[in-house]
């Protein structure tokens, strides 16, 4: 049935007789570069970038960090520095009467009445800029209503609710916690089943480990922790999706855009207690239980003397138009400055942001000057760097999405890949990445190369980065390329790498040096609080800024090989890797049930013949350094092929229902933007399928998703090809 | 208000202090070229093209004509000859019981009953395989109604019918001359009003000229002559919008595509008198009258003893799904074997196609044959030279569309140019070229060194092609760069150049030798009929094939250079005059209107900046031919930016309602598939604008169109940019 023809494959050249390394250029490059940068500089970096509360769309961030990393960079002596604004739409609590939550009695009375604000624990919290805990892009609104417990708010949480248990949502206010899924998605599963507010709250059993303390004792939430965060699903301004939000562009009305239309609103558990140990309703079912000292109930109401009562919620949140700015620094490329090496990181932060994302800050400036003194002392990249310093990613994305936007054409001919660092070390256990497979190799070999911070590590004879990695964090598979290796995640959508290879097909990475993920936290615990200052980091985080230096060293040394390497250090082989492990998964979930429909599951299998493309176009860099040199024109061909295998798997068409996504073979998750699907049109396109009642319509339409893929997967494999033919 | 920086322009490189020609290489090469290929060769191609009919999907196109094509560019030995085949849904009439109208008294008594065929003049017209007049993907029926003539069935007429003289289309079968624009557009236009039928016939006025005669006499349309073609508006298989229709391709439900809903047929004038002639109602407008000897009337319905009589047409056009092929052959590039320029022509005709498309698939054969021979003796092109001859164009260019869209990463990174001859020589009057304005200079300098072969115009002093072209055919006003030039078209979808330009924004040309536009009929007259023939062709159009040579020599050397020259022979300043044009072309129509609404026009003025950037950017071609050798991979970066420009003109959205035209500059108009329209989405937005309630909704449509429009500017200009920054 399958009707990809094999074919013959004929490489741009023939096979050379014996294998060789791929060649790498004068490795005392990488030793320079990794000298020249100091943990004291990256420690005074952050100190200045977390003075002072740093919104996006507001003075200290706009004007004066802005100036300041101009002002860096030019005196770094970067070969240019500019800034591209964008007015772009915000969203800011009413500052002096901010958003709160209260349970109302039936006269009227308000009590239990949450606080507006978190407590002060160090004196530097204490500053008028800190903005009160909200949720950007939230309705305003002042409903009240009976209150129902949805655990996370996952779409399968609602979907019990309703339909296992029969508890309606409809025009009740929900409350869940934070965790699982990105929490906009929780508005809009929410919204969808009928709620008409929604109490967001961080759970003991997600951001604290008990006996272990909190802030600031430890590095665990307090009680009146309460994390901010925006609710927007499109990326970029709302307003000027698929365009940049330039000074001519159109605007959508903002009513008509998707933004949420009910009020939400994140609390401590100092607060979500009061009104969850006062619910009536049965017990919540196995795995919802948080960990407060209480019996969980779903609701609807409260029960006792609370029982004519209702949970209200006061939300002054609005939107506003605002200016917002990304500062590029350039490194021109001495053979070809029209390749992009792209560098990555926010700049704006919810208070302080000394892990988010003033951490990836505090490196970025010390990258950009370690490689502006690479140059002073007359070395220069193959190809371009552009260091990036974003404007209000917290609102999601939307300095890197207005950007790509904006040069969203040089960026599909000429980028080579985005590298980003958004919160660069949350704590010192592990070294992780996620991103696209064909960058995996190029990680791998980086951390190999850089020195271990963790010092118990290195006596315990793990002396690099990725030894620890590997021993800590170790993929449950053995890789069919490579073998044992560290586990390496996919890209969802939660920082500026989306844009780049989402909409224009960029090869990206994200990585930070975080926790041990098996302490069961949901992040790390401060995130998006006023807690996280730089006393907090020094403390608990990174005390002499030696994990900082090593994600520096792996950030600059990676963008390096990527600019200077012959061939481009794009393995082709593991996107097959990738594509067989997303076979193996989605047949485990779907395949009966396709193959049930009459859908020749073997067309992808047979797709295995891939393998046999993508290894042979490898063998090209098996050739000698002064082989490949030699061929000028022909290389920068060869190279251009590995570009276009990320490009080939973009379709003309958006994902259904997604405007901005069109990769068709990783994009975030529907149903949780944090997370990843592979194969999203096809999974999205079978997703809760038993339960409709267009089961033609339905599966017709898994039909065309299953071609879509296939043909992707074919024209990825034709950009591979010998060029002549095609 | 601009927002539009201009910015400094700062090139690659420096400005060269003395201005030379554009290198280009090798003269004696074109020389070679053009010596090698022979009228007698072109000649005997077409006697063998054109021994018998053959239309797309069956045997005697797709399998002995690309038998044929294949063993011959196999023999002459190109470096690839490979076949692709598509598997599409295709058209025909029921041989045996094929189409006719006639009139239908009130008993059921059919008269005055249309030929069913036309009349065989020439013996070898007596063919088991000529296809009945017909219009592929018309829907088959049997209605019976009153008639009304409907003109040329443009939108504006049909406007005019039923808004100005209120005679209503609705349930009646409408009559309407062939020309002016696109027969599908006809039916659509037909169907939108409500026509149950439509009957379209070849009026003497728009295919005859009085007193010249008519076949086998002369050139003109005999009375029983009828037009066939396709009725299709999408590109490609209409059940795979987007996609190759590949094994593995999802097809949509043939009913839920946009193929006409009601019975569409021609005829020849023979039959339309008989129905015109006998026609009631109010006399036509000004413009509507044709060349029969009647008196046109609008109707509905018959008069006298007709007048209880209706029209009936009797149609069992039905689809059939078949496979069709494209044939390609492949030169290697020596230095770029990944850029591609690619000269088209599609093999298919309704029946001998001795014009169409025969005359360019001789020519086709031999140029092919020319080249081959130039690689035997040593020569090779920098780039590599791609030879297609498409399946199934007669059905609404199916063959090159399903092949763009299986190849369309591969094109948009890689394509140089796509250059297209259809009918090569419909005459010998003039040279006539279409395309985008990129090209112009390269087709100038191309025609002015190809000998004229026409010898009294040689005798005459214009010993070159360009020089009759300029002296027939002058563009009306002075070129800002060029001066006095021909008249030079831009492209709509009447051939296989559309998906190149429209999907992966290939550079496109058209070209043909044709006739004496001022004689004012609406193609070559025997276009699509069955007196196309080889005989035709030598008796009236081409005595010697000495016209066929020189479009071969044209052709070919057209290709040769975008191949071989150092920098790609693209005029980046044209594009900024063709932009220019545009601006001033909409201004005079809706620039009061716009102004009216709050669009401020000068923002697109200002953009006359541009010729600022595009002009620099052309400057970096005066470099000496030894000094660009010598910058390698920097040249081939220069080179990428020319490509991009016309990339960065194609939106990542299609045009509104046109799900496969995504250029925002040029494409087809939206009420003449073979027609232009400069600023598509823009010019579309405002059609009849004045007489939509909806005045807010549709002037915000404006606005938004405006914004996109003036975003693909900046955008394109920003590739020619400096790259660093971007």
């Amino acid at each position: 049935a399958a009707s990809i023809g094999v074919g013959v494959v004929i490489g741009w050249f023939s096979r050379p007789s014996q294998k060789e390394e791929v060649p790498t250029e004068d490795s005392s490059i990488q030793q320079k570069l990794m000298d020249i940068m100091n943990k004291e500089n990256i420690k005074s970096n952050l100190k200045h970038l977390t003075s002072k509360p740093h919104i996006a769309g507001r003075e200290n961030d706009e004007i004066e960090l802005v100036n300041y990393i101009e002002n860096e960079w030019k005196t770094n002596g970067l070969d240019n520095v500019v800034s591209y604004p964008y007015d772009v739409l915000l969203s800011y609590p009413k500052q002096g009467d901010s958003n709160y939550v209260a349970i109302v009695a039936p006269d009227g009375s308000e009590s239990n009445i949450s606080q507006r604000k978190e407590a002060v624990i160090d004196p530097v919290q204490d500053d008028p800029d800190v903005v009160d805990p909200f949720n950007a892009y939230s309705a305003a609104g002042q409903p009240e209503a009976d209150l129902v417990y949805v655990n996370y708010g996952t779409i399968d949480d609602f979907i019990y609710l309703n339909r296992t248990l029969s508890i309606s949502t409809q025009n009740r206010i929900c409350i869940a916690r934070y965790g699982r899924i990105f929490r906009g998605d929780k508005a809009k599963h929410a919204q969808q089943y009928g709620c008409i507010g929604l109490i967001l709250y961080s759970d003991p059993a997600n951001y604290c480990v008990p006996g272990k303390g909190v802030y600031p004792d430890s590095w665990y939430l307090p009680p009146t922790g309460a994390q901010r965060g925006n609710l927007k699903l499109e990326r970029g301004d709302p307003r000027t999706i698929n365009y940049p939000s330039i000074a001519t562009a159109w605007l959508q009305d903002v009513n008509k855009t998707s933004l949420p239309k009910i009020p939400v609103t994140p609390i401590g558990y100092i607060d979500a207690v009061k009104y969850l140990d006062k619910m009536s309703g049965p017990e919540v079912p196995d795995g919802w239980a948080g960990g407060l000292n209480i019996t969980y109930r779903i609701g609807p109401g409260f029960v006792g003397s609370y029982a004519n009562s209702k949970m209200k919620m006061s939300v002054k949140t609005a939107n506003e138009v605002k200016t917002i700015k990304n500062v590029m620094g350039f490194i021109r490329g001495s053979e070809e400055p029209d390749r992009y090496v792209i560098f990555g990181n926010h700049r704006d932060a919810w208070i302080f942001g000394a892990t988010d994302p003033s951490s990836g800050t505090s490196i970025l400036m010390e990258m950009v000057r370690g490689y502006s003194e690479m140059v002073k002392q007359g070395w220069r990249p193959r190809r371009t760097l552009v260091f990036c310093s974003w404007g209000a990613e917290e609102y999601g994305l939307i300095g890197s999405t207005e950007w790509v936007e904006e040069f969203q054409k040089q960026l599909l001919f000429r980028a080579v890949a985005y590298i980003n660092v958004d919160v660069a070390v949350s704590a010192s256990y592990v070294f992780k990445s996620r991103g696209v497979y064909s960058l995996r190799k190029l990680l791998f070999d980086v951390t190999k190369s850089v020195p271990n911070p963790d010092q118990d590590e290195v006596a315990a004879g793990r002396a690099t980065v990725y030894d620890t990695w590997l021993a800590r964090d170790p993929s449950d598979s053995t890789d069919p390329i490579y073998g044992s290796v560290p586990y390496f995640g996919t890209l969802g959508s939660g920082s500026d790498y989306t844009m780049f290879l989402q909409s224009v097909g960029v090869p990206a990475l994200d990585m930070s040096y975080t926790y041990d993920y098996t302490l069961g936290v949901s992040s790390y615990p401060l995130y998006h609080t006023v807690y996280e200052t730089f006393d907090m980091v020094t403390k608990f985080v990174d005390t002499d800024f030696s994990y900082h230096l090593a994600m520096a060293r792996i950030w600059a040394e990676a963008g390096r090989r990527l600019a200077d390497s012959i061939i481009l250090p794009i393995d082709c082989r593991s996107y097959a890797v990738y594509l067989d492990e997303n076979y193996e998964s989605v047949m485990a979930e779907f395949g009966d049930r396709m193959r049930n429909h009459d859908i020749d599951t073997g067309i992808i299998s047979s797709s295995l013949f891939l393998y046999k493309l993508f290894y042979s176009f490898h063998h090209f860099q098996q050739l000698s350094l002064q082989k490949l040199l030699n061929f000028g024109v022909i290389l920068r061909g060869y190279n251009d092929q590995l570009m276009q295998l990320e490009r080939a798997f973009l379709d003309q068409n958006p994902l259904p229902g997604r405007p901005v996504y069109r990769h068709y073979i990783t994009a975030p998750s529907q149903h949780n933007n944090y997370g990843n699907a592979g194969f999203p049109g096809l999974v999205d396109s079978m997703f809760d399928i038993d339960a409709d009642p267009d089961q033609d319509g339905r599966w017709d339409e898994v039909k065309r998703q299953y071609s879509i893929l296939i043909f992707h997967i074919l024209s990825a494999a034709s950009t591979l090809r010998n060029p002549v033919p095609m």
